[in-house]
């Protein structure tokens, strides 16, 4: 063939443990998103990558070259730093909501492009469209504007930016090539750093309700993605948080929106005060400010201003009430006793099948499906007191969520150990 | 999904070296074969069980799932016993030819189903097809009837055979995943079983002109093919054969005929001749025959006999003269000496580049094209003599056939010491 590689040439390099080259790796990426290498082709190639890895300079270039397939955004004509965050996914995993507002009311833009969500952890986009009115399509334009007005903006990220790993990440969700690092942090990298953002903070994600279920996984996850951000401009630091129970005290859209507005008032369940919080702090660390206390700005209302702005910027009410499910159905404390274990994907799991979540891209969410828990490990339960209220609009639902919950929590006497929300730091 | 497994489970599973049971084997191999599972995700699968392996109750148990998706031959209404042998593939590998007629002329049968050559190994059909009127098409019937009447035939196998093996074979070859011992084994048995032999002689290459350039992994294919066929019950032997110089004095597809022919008249190369009838007495044993020496029915020219009448019966002439080449060229021998090393695959390749052999599938092949060397290995050959005659019809050829000899071979001085053609045996 006339091309500057044969594929079969680079998919036998990488079978037989070799490196790709910077050449292999920018001909295979460009003709992959031209259509030149074939689906069969490329998913022999990702497997052969998830079984024998890549070499830190191979992954660093094979982002590079998911970046160069599509447009890069800017933001340095803004008036003040930016910095974003980035979560592998959880469940009850609000984060995003108020703590995109609070790093911009200690005057740091946060351009935050997210997602919606696939299987049993929760979309970002899909939370926040349960607010009447609240668009999640901004033109680059509209997003550039709300980030100099208002400091925070939540959008969808565009068709423009990396191409090549929307396409590669399709291909790779039905092939059974998810689970490989090299290319997990390429994806995620790749479209951060086309994004734009100055710094980055990434909230990897370790336990049962997270895609890395062992911390050893975690970290190398954590510290393949701090060195590409590093080695790309980007300043980037991580933090491991745990992930065996799920954040807060709601799994769901609506129910998280009002979880997160709560926090923005000044109360709402601690972790996720303490983790929103944290957060913010190496979001401003990583933006060169650290001379404000991101806890001050949640205390004083400033960041549920620039919550209230950035809804209504994007056509949302702030004040319209939030849709609530049509059915309920309350699980009561089997016994009385300490609540010893929650597992996050138990409650993951009940939630997606309540109908917060999707099992085809194309399916719809429910914006009022979801599940409450009345207790959080290390409280005291008393027996037929609520434990879960299960939310849904479609009754004949209720079955399943209750059969993702057995077993998935414990109520005993003996005494608790709690286990810490952030566990490692990598930087 | 409906369906018995998910193929996303049955990828993982080997991906996570973990063994693919029975019922996961069945399912996907069928769905694949009926286009339930995509190619992209077949190749990934493909990728993991050249990286991870199968053992041998997958192996025997794949080959098993592609013979199920095909047809059956049955020979058992013949009066003689039946007998088939198989080559992995090499350079000047004519032994089919004279072997087929020879081993019918001992009184038991032999079912050729064999291919079309790609890339540097000819296939014996194309050699076969240098013989004005030959065809290599026979329906089942025909098949049995010239195996009743004649005792040997060499013929195409029909689409029937196994689909799946044609269907994964040409993904495999896109998809750099040809190189798996698994893969190739169940796709050599899977026809040879369905084919409905009952014994079979397995010449597994090795060498510089082969598919396996070791002997260790010559001796786990063979050994793995052995195992395959003993369990279907079809007694089954391999000779592990040198193919790092080519066999004979011509490689290519007319040459090659003529070349078969004086072996049948009692003469041509002594090489080519031992290998006939070591794989034509392991053929014998192998259908239950040990009264008859082969090599008497090469000297009595009863062997002949079966080769002009098996050609007969497929509408060939064995009296009509071959085609020859419109231009030769002429290599002389640098040098006098001894020629110390002849590389198999330089010959191959340069017979290849000669029009002898196809680059894409539906390509032709010149009947008369190839090369003739004029001296093997440990022969005295005198500077200026010639070395090589190149054949072709399109002269614009020479120059990259040329080449591909360039350092093929050594005329030296010091002692030679041949390597054994029949380097080991597995039964």
């Amino acid at each position: 063939m006339s091309s500057a590689h044969d594929v079969i040439e680079v998919i036998t390099t990488k079978r037989d443990r070799g490196a790709l080259s910077d050449s292999q790796i920018d001909w295979v990426v460009d003709a992959y998103t031209r259509g030149a290498v074939a689906d069969e082709q490329m998913s022999a190639l990702a497997m052969a990558i998830l079984l024998n890895g890549m070499d830190r300079r191979e992954i660093a270039r094979w982002t590079g070259a998911m970046i160069a397939s599509g447009e890069r955004m800017d933001f340095s004509s803004l008036s003040r730093p930016t910095s974003d965050k980035h979560s592998t996914g959880g469940v009850g995993d609000k984060i995003t909501l108020p703590l995109a507002p609070l790093v911009a009311a200690c005057g740091v833009a946060v351009p935050q492009l997210s997602g919606r969500g696939l299987g049993h952890t929760g979309g970002t986009l899909d939370k926040l469209e349960a607010i009447p009115g609240w668009r999640a399509s901004l033109s680059n334009e509209e997003m550039l504007a709300q980030l100099e007005s208002v400091g925070a903006v939540i959008c969808a990220a565009g068709d423009g930016l990396a191409p090549a790993d929307k396409k590669l990440y399709a291909l790779r969700d039905v092939t059974g090539t998810v689970e490989a690092i090299p290319l997990i942090a390429s994806s995620i990298m790749s479209k951060k750093i086309a994004e734009g953002t100055g710094a980055l903070v990434l909230d990897v994600k370790v336990g049962s309700g997270a895609f890395m279920k062992s911390v050893e996984r975690a970290r190398e996850l954590a510290e393949t993605m701090v060195a590409l951000g590093t080695d790309a401009g980007v300043r980037t630091v991580a933090l491991l948080t745990d992930m065996s129970t799920p954040l807060g005290r709601t799994a769901g859209n609506a129910i998280e929106v009002a979880e997160s507005v709560e926090v923005l008032a000044g109360g709402g369940p601690a972790d996720v005060v303490e983790l929103t919080v944290a957060l913010a702090r190496e979001m401003l660390l990583a933006a060169g400010v650290d001379d404000v206390d991101p806890a001050d700005r949640l205390a004083d209302g400033s960041a549920m201003d620039v919550w209230r702005a950035m809804i209504s910027a994007q056509g949302g009410d702030p004040d319209a009430p939030l849709p609530i499910a049509r059915e309920q159905h309350v699980v009561a404390a089997p016994r009385s006793g300490t609540l010893t274990r929650l597992d996050a994907m138990a409650v993951g799991l009940a939630a997606w099948r309540l109908g917060a979540g999707r099992e085809r891209k194309e399916d719809p969410v429910q914006a009022g499906a979801g599940v409450v828990w009345h207790a959080r490990p290390g409280d005291r339960v008393e027996e037929g007191a609520p434990l879960f209220t299960l939310l849904t609009d479609t009754p004949e639902r209720f079955d399943r969520a209750l059969a993702a919950l057995e077993g998935g929590y414990d109520v005993g006497d003996g005494p608790f150990d709690p286990s810490p929300l952030v566990i490692d730091r990598i930087a």
